[in-house]
């Protein structure tokens, strides 16, 4: 069953076991001409190179890994539009489960797709909260599957863990882990992992000015709602949850915003220096770190490029 | 000096270890829903990450390592407004040695700045072959700098082995390696690396339909021009030289070529499936592959992925 306890050290180590023969052990690249716009050393965790293009199926494997043949056998259910929902999909795929995806009668052609193409069942919902919710309820109830919430569940978060073990088991002396803060899944593991298996890296949270419910709300400690955020990372429209909160909270060191402005122009960078495909969402974390070039000079850092998953129709579109 | 015969075994080991430390070892990807949609097991040679973002830093880097200190002491020249001309500059920059550029007036302003931004001065010209021509003597002529062409230069067709001879010692049972043909560098360097180290692999070359230039010579065993080529490939566009055709002629199994349609198809398939941009000169290899299904049903093959430099204005101009 998942785990119900913020996870421990071995829990990760776990969750790494269970999980490695069917993730991509993903490469750190790095860029010298970044390095000097940068004036840090600045090292690229290349999640958008993991299956289903992002880092969400280290998390959905994990869940799905953790439960038993006799729980999984009437399959996982999920609301999500974005990676967690062609995640979830694939990892139940591949385990023969059938998968359950609610999402709103709106979401762009490109993404029912590809969940599609994993063999998950799509159930459209209005865009209301309480219409997800309500047509989440009742697909539960009626296929007795089990839900798998996108961040607010530790086996999910310890899943994401992963991904920052694996940097510093490459990266033994990095000064600071960034990381984009959407629910703050990603972000709360990548705290846990630097606590267990790094005594010198901390780990900071970027996240867009037009949906920095986070920021605020470790700042005032309490957990705000995502009130129509206006960004262009579609993968961080979401606010903490219970659980992402509490372990933000304890070990992150804190959250920077930055303007859409200076995130296309970091995604741009990387597009163009880099010659790799980043979402967005991804280009949060380099956009901070030029913006802050005082905090990072001369330091050593670790991005986590969080996904690859952009329409290309506006390129190849004639 | 520049080799003065066709490149040896031991010429082609010997500019690996020339030009070892300022090159990229560049990492072999493969993707599974390739391999799924190709039939064939596809692995792809990363050349889009290699400095100045393509293959030609490898020859033009073996050409200037090759030369005294007394003869480097006055620069180098050519003529090119593409990837040879990045490269030249870079390879010169890091060996603080000057370097005249003759590219057209009509170039774009951003193959403009990547040369300058290497410090390499830029002399333009008009777009004849004859004021290209006579202006690269003039600046000869004038500077005492040393011509390195493109690809009619043995250590730049010893440089530009080195990519395959770095497949072949990660993968050693490959049935084909497939190498754009524009003026034959590098599908012929390829061609003398497979026949050095390796007893199977077979090397093959992809060109556009409408700039079959190189197909047509090889069939007719005559060097024709390019006239007026018509192709999304802007590196594919010139003919073979005397040194590339004798060594195709000898060596490659065959060239196939394809549609800019077809073209178009396989670069967005490596962008979207693969996430990392290429440019289209190196995606007409997997679309030779896809096209030509029956071919390769089964076959294990690398493609060499040259070049990664697009104009992403389209993508992220406003």
């Amino acid at each position: 069953m998942f785990l119900e306890h913020e996870p421990t050290k071995q829990d990760i180590i776990d969750a790494h076991e269970r999980i490695r023969k069917q993730i991509h052990h993903t490469p750190i690249l790095s860029s010298t001409s970044v390095n000097q716009i940068a004036g840090c050393k600045i090292y690229f965790k290349c999640e958008n190179f993991q299956k289903v293009g992002a880092f969400k199926f280290r998390g959905a494997s994990n869940a799905i890994l953790s439960l038993g043949e006799k729980v999984l056998k009437d399959g996982v259910a999920t609301h999500s539009s974005g990676n967690h929902a062609s995640a979830l999909a694939l990892a139940s795929n591949m385990k023969n489960v059938p998968a359950y995806i609610v999402m709103p009668h709106t979401a762009p052609q490109i993404k029912k797709s590809a969940v599609e193409s994993y063999g998950a069942k799509i159930i459209f919902c209005e865009l209301t909260l309480q219409s997800r919710e309500e047509t989440l309820a009742k697909v539960v109830n009626e296929t007795s599957s089990v839900f798998v919430h996108p961040f607010d569940n530790y086996s999910v978060i310890a899943g994401q863990a992963t991904c920052a073990k694996e940097i510093l088991e490459e990266l033994t002396d990095l000064d600071y882990i960034i990381a984009p803060v959407g629910g703050g899944g990603l972000a709360s593991g990548s705290c846990l992992s630097a606590k267990y298996f790094s005594n010198k890296t901390r780990v900071l949270g970027a996240e867009p000015e037009g949906a920095d419910d986070a920021f605020r709300s470790l700042r005032d400690n309490t957990i705000y709602p995502s009130v129509n955020p206006k960004t262009i990372c579609d993968g961080l429209l979401t606010n903490l949850s219970d659980k992402t909160f509490n372990i933000l909270n304890k070990e992150l060191k804190e959250i920077i915003t930055v303007t859409d402005e200076k995130i296309i122009f970091a995604m741009r960078l990387i597009w163009e220096r880099m010659k790799i495909i980043v979402e967005p969402s991804s280009a949060v974390t380099l956009a901070v770190v030029l913006d802050n070039k005082e905090i990072f000079a001369g330091k050593k850092i670790c991005t986590i490029l969080t996904g690859g998953n952009v329409d290309l129709e506006k390129y190849f579109g004639m």
